[in-house]
Order: C-alpha cells, then structure tokens, then sequence
C-alpha cells in the first residue's frame, strides 16, 4: 500500500507559486470572514502564513459574526472592484440566514480563487476557463501527482457539496472517468462503492469508510478533516483498517489539506497575472 | 412493459401554461438562429407552432449561417434587456467558431428559459432557482408524472452534455438518487448501465442502448432523437428489444420530446410572471 503524502506536492507547488507572485504586482488574497468559529479562524490564519511565505499579501477581513447578509454581498463587491485585490474567498461558516452560494454570486469569477461564485462552478462544468475549489482541485493535482490514470476509469465521489464533490464529479468527468456520486441517502454505499478504481470520501464523517468500501488496489483519496478530541484531525476514511485493501491512501493530515492550501495560493498568483 | 409517453403529460403541461400565460403581460419567446441546418430550423419552427397554440409569442431572430460571435452575442444581450421580451434562447448547430456555452453567458438568467448561460447551470447545481435546460427537465417530469421513485436509487446517465447529461446528474442528484455518468470513453458501459433503477440514455447513437444494457425491469428514459432514412426519428435506446427487460421505456418520437417543448413554454410564461 502507497501512502499519498500532500507534502512534497504542496511544496512543489508553493515554489512555483512564489515564482509566479514576482512575475507582476504582489498578488492579494482578501479573506471575509464572518464567524467566530474556531476551525474556520484557525483555517484563515494559516492561509495568511502560508501566503507570507510565497510572497503573497493576504488581508483578513472580519466582519464579526452578527454580520448582515447584505454587508457580506457588499464587502464582496467591493472587494472584487478592487484592483489591489486579486482573490476573493468568503470563509464559512457564515451568520443565520446567509447563503455561502447567493452570496458567492457577488464575487468577481476572474478573482473567485476558491471557486465559491455558482458561476464558476457553471463555467467549470461546461468546460469553460474558471477557478476550480481548491480542494477540489487539490484532489486531481494529487492523482496527477501520483499518475493515477483515469481515462475509461470508474470513479466513486462520496459526497455532493457544492465545494467539494460536484465540482470535482465534473473534473473527473472532464478527464473522461466514469464517475458516480454517492451521499447519505446512498443505499448499500459499500456496493457503490466498492465498484470504484478511484475512490473519494468528502463527507465529514470521521471513519465513514471501512475496509468492506474499497476494492483491493483502489486507489483512496481522504477529503475529510473532522477534528478529534485531543485537538487534531482525522479523515473520513479508516486508515489503518483501509491501508490493509487499498492500493494507495491518503492520509489526514498531510494529504489533501497542504495541496489545497498552495492551490488557493497558485490560484491567487494567477489571478494577479490575468490579461 | 409499460410505455411512458410523453404526450398526455405535455398537453396537461400546455393547458398549465396556457393559464398562466393570460395572467400578466403577454410572454414572448425569441430564438436566436444561426444556421441554415434543417434539423434546427424544423425544431424552431416547432417551437413556435406550439408557442401559438398556447398564447405565447415567439419572435425569430434569424442571423444567418455566417453571423460573426460577436453579432450573436450583442443579439442576446439585446434581447435580454428589452422588457418586451421574457425568454431567450440560441438555437443550435452555431457557426464555426462560436461557442454556445460561451455565448449564453449573454442570456439573463432571469430570461434563460432553457437553461443554457452557465451561470444557471452553477445556481442548479448550487441548488439556488435557476431554469434547467427545458429537455433534462423533462426527463424529470416525465420521471415524476409516472410516480418513479428516485430517493436512494440508482440512476445511470449516458452522456455527460452540458444541455442534457450534466444538468439531469444534478437533478437526480437533488432528488437524492446515487448518480453515474457515463459517456463514450466509459469502459463495458453495459456492466455500469445493468446497475442502473432508472437509466437516461442522452447519447445521439442510435440503438445504442440494448437489452444487455438494462437491467429487468428498470425504467429506462431515452432522450436520444436520432434522423432515420425516412425522415423519422430513432432514439438512443432499441426499442423493440430494451422492451422485453425493461419495466417501463418512453418510445421516441412521443416521450421526452413533447414534454421538452411545453416545459420551454411553461418556463417562459413563469419568466413573464417573475416579480
């Protein structure tokens, strides 16, 4: 069994990344935040480290979390009028009553770096130039990191969130897999399951996929990151029981979680080089 | 073998609209044309055949097999903004050179009575109202007209086009069915589609669809609608032969088809009625 470690890749990445930041103006990621979540704080400040470390300004802006869903749409406006900014991310959660995907719509598609606005998520799907999610994009540059092949291949994405597993069904379908999304209404998920050569678990529930899930010599991609009690994470896939059938793994963390971080940023570099 | 026409459920759906249609503003449909193919012009001229029987107007905006992009485009935005009109829509095949998908980006949503400015296809993934491509959702209401039931089954659909397969996998995903799309680099297609409860065949091959395709006694839905020699239309799906596994198959031409056109009314009505 191959462990698919992130690491390398994220730092293959960040590199690259950092080059491209002095091509032109610094690029500047503006972050929204409108939440006193601690996963979500603790996920913005280390997009912020990791920004300073390639080179890129990275601004937190923090609404508070009784922020009205207008002030939100209109920050996002704002922000995506301007020129000094580049990446626009709206981090969830957000305050009652606000929409993450209505609110979305008001960020700017050529600097939506995390893919949030639906319209990109439309341009992706129909094969138009767009930011893909991060994490979504994050699990395809792992299977390309790993050559996992895909054409003709049968892939099984378990889970239909808006920023993880749609966008990613439509990018597994654009590099010709035969793809199946599964979620909690599936039933028998390890039947499903079971039948896939790639197999991707993004549903938040930790240790949700088992040993009986995967097909000998599957390859498993673990999109999860659900917090344990003693303060660190874990993934949505058993590693230890899988590692056993699976013929490669990620693991949680280390897998997924640094890639999409240097790929928000790469995204971000981009935007900030766009004609 | 129960055959699920489509023509009883279209003219319920042409009364609906009828109604509606008197209850506002006279709605008015224009369609964009661009080509000199007859398949196109023989549809458009359908459409507003069937426009008139149910009070709606429908305005043909004919370019011209050589109209530039640009031309189409100013068009659609043209018509977007005149308050006169209610929905929008670009006929198929375009000049070489333009994209369909791009061009829609045109089209205001709130007039994209067919579903095909990539921003709606995002918002129905997204899950926020958007209008879904007039011929997927009649798959789905063909699907609910015969009391299919969808949660936690298994559908397969058999193409993965921007107007047809990709926007049906979110519908069916919406109505919690486990989803796979397949397509012509899908490898032993017959294996995957055998799993299917309710199989969608969206392909543009005739009789590609057989017996060993189905699964005995699964509803299988074919939206294929294929020239034949003599001038009729064949779908994707052999009849003749997928009737004796299946337990119930909508025919071509009578299923999706009439459906597909008056679902296009309803929505333009609806769009001549949003607040």
């Amino acid at each position: 069994m191959k462990t698919l470690t992130g690491k390398d890749l994220a730092a293959a990445i960040r590199a690259q990344t950092a080059a491209e930041a002095t091509a032109g103006p610094q690029p500047r990621l503006a972050v929204v935040v409108a939440t006193a979540d601690d996963a979500g704080l603790w996920y913005v400040r280390s997009i912020a480290k990791a920004a300073a470390g390639v080179g890129i300004a990275c601004d937190l802006v923090d609404l508070g979390p009784d922020a009205r869903p207008e002030r939100i749409g209109e920050t996002l406006t704002r922000l995506s009028a301007d020129p000094n900014v580049h990446g626009v991310i709206l981090q969830t959660p957000l305050p009652a009553g606000a929409s993450a995907q209505e609110l979305a719509g008001s960020i700017d598609p050529r600097k939506d770096v995390d893919g949030a606005n639906p319209l990109s998520l439309g341009r992706l799907a129909a094969g138009l130039p767009a930011f893909p999610p991060a994490t979504a994009a994050a699990v395809m540059a792992l299977l390309d990191h790993y050559e996992v092949d895909l054409l003709g291949r049968r892939a099984v994405v378990v889970g239909r969130s808006t920023v993880v597993g749609k966008p990613l069904a439509h990018l597994l379908l654009d590099r010709h897999a035969t793809v199946t999304v599964c979620h909690s209404r599936t039933r028998d998920l390890a039947a499903v399951t079971s039948t896939a050569e790639v197999l991707v678990a993004a549903t938040g529930r930790a240790g949700l996929i088992g040993p009986a899930h995967v097909a000998p010599g599957a390859v498993v991609i673990d999109v999860g990151t659900n917090p344990t009690p003693d303060g660190g994470l874990t993934g949505d896939v058993d590693f230890d029981a899988v590692a056993g059938v699976a013929g490669a793994l990620t693991p949680v963390p280390g897998g997924v979680g640094p890639v999409t971080t240097a790929l928000l940023l790469r995204h971000t570099a981009r935007a900030a080089n766009l004609p």
